[in-house]
């Protein structure tokens, strides 16, 4: 039995304005450093190892991946960044603010934005400011990988080849693996990992900065999951973001 | 020309109390902190970029790099970790403060154990709680490849097998690298690329979170080196501590 384990990041400084933020490289408030410490000594009292740890290329996945590491004295600890794990591209919305927008658009179009399965938002033109034209850590990648605006079968489709052609491995030779994340970012693997419908995954929510582990069989199946700590807690983390895109 | 960029990590807690270290996983002081931001405001103002990182596994080095990077916003770079980049094993010494020992054994004897090129410091007693035994970020090394104390012959030992088989190959291949370590392991590799003599190797002192830049030819042989920001300030910093084993 296989265990890995998922952290979306803490709270970032755009989580706490409301804002839709996408590949934005915003950085974590002193709550979200908190929630990120808050990991790191959760997976300590219970016992957790880890050989190797994820992480995107976005700071807010980072600086909670070091927190956490840092609170379990682990900050030897291999890291590898692929912008395969940023959050889902929010195109055109990057950067405004999700109660702004439905009160202009409606509740039920910002939730087709926000999670809508194959919908993607207004994508971004190419000479937007806000794109991540110009910026160096994406400078190797083909044309057409950077996107403009992605749904979530989008960000699926560039999560899983990672999945598959390094995580998996990982976990499979034996590799005790943590990862942080973002929120689609890690909807976007756990949809895959327990087959959840494209309908169903509209209602599932991921917590800022609570471990969420996977138990998996030799086949990478899960077998059950749950969240670290005060499972209340968490349920009440996961509805906050359901509400984040309400009027 | 490559450019290769080395740090030592700010200013250790155990630095300030003036007690050797060795491979003792201290953490920086706020002053070291600071240092470390100022490293990564220096290189990011002289227009530095990097492809790869190297530290070791001692907290001090990779929290060094970890602000480094963060002030140049490149939180994102990947970051190799290796046990080969520690600290010289300061023996049965670490713990123990460098005027105390002085005061007791002399200056002559604490300049020996600091810096003869040859003459190891007393060991530790396997048993010692202060050696290596149980932690499990060295479990994957070999019997014998865990000091119990190094002269700096011992680290140059260890050291340059990873600078042959991975750092070297790498700027090689163009990468540029900026490397957060140790006065004795920055020491050790610097003694090889410039070919300095175990005598005067002696009179060789690193200072604290200040860039050394070297200017490398196609054969990795050094064409020039200098500290980046205040000259002065990096000769004073230097001498400070080569006065450090004074009683």
């Amino acid at each position: 039995m296989h265990k890995l384990v998922l952290i979306r990041h803490g709270e970032s400084t755009w989580n706490l304005e409301n804002r839709f933020t996408g590949w934005t490289d915003v950085d974590l408030t002193p709550t979200g450093v908190e929630q990120a410490k808050n990991a790191g000594r959760l997976l300590k009292a219970e016992g957790y190892e880890f050989d190797l740890a994820y992480t995107s290329v976005l700071k807010r996945a980072t600086r909670t991946l070091w927190h956490t590491l840092d609170e379990m004295d682990r900050t030897w600890l291999p890291v590898q960044h692929s912008w395969r794990l940023n959050e889902r591209h929010y195109g055109a919305l990057q950067g405004l603010n999700k109660a702004d927008m439905a009160k202009k658009y409606g509740d039920a179009q910002v939730l087709v934005w926000r999670r809508s399965y194959d919908t993607p938002p207004p994508a971004l033109e190419a000479t937007d400011p806000r794109s991540e034209r110009g910026d160096i850590r994406y400078a190797g990648l083909k044309d057409g990988e950077v996107p403009l605006t992605e749904c979530l079968k989008d960000t699926v489709a560039r999560v899983m080849p990672f999945w598959n052609e390094s995580i998996a491995p990982a976990i499979r030779s034996g590799k005790r693996v943590v990862l942080a994340a973002h929120g689609n970012s890690i909807r976007a693997l756990v949809k895959s990992l327990d087959g959840i419908s494209d309908d169903d995954i509209v209602g599932l929510n991921i917590p800022n900065g609570i471990p969420l582990v996977y138990e998996l069989d030799d086949n990478l199946k899960p077998i059950r999951h749950y969240y670290l700590g005060d499972a209340e807690a968490a349920a009440k983390a996961a509805a906050a973001v359901a509400s984040q895109g309400k009027a």
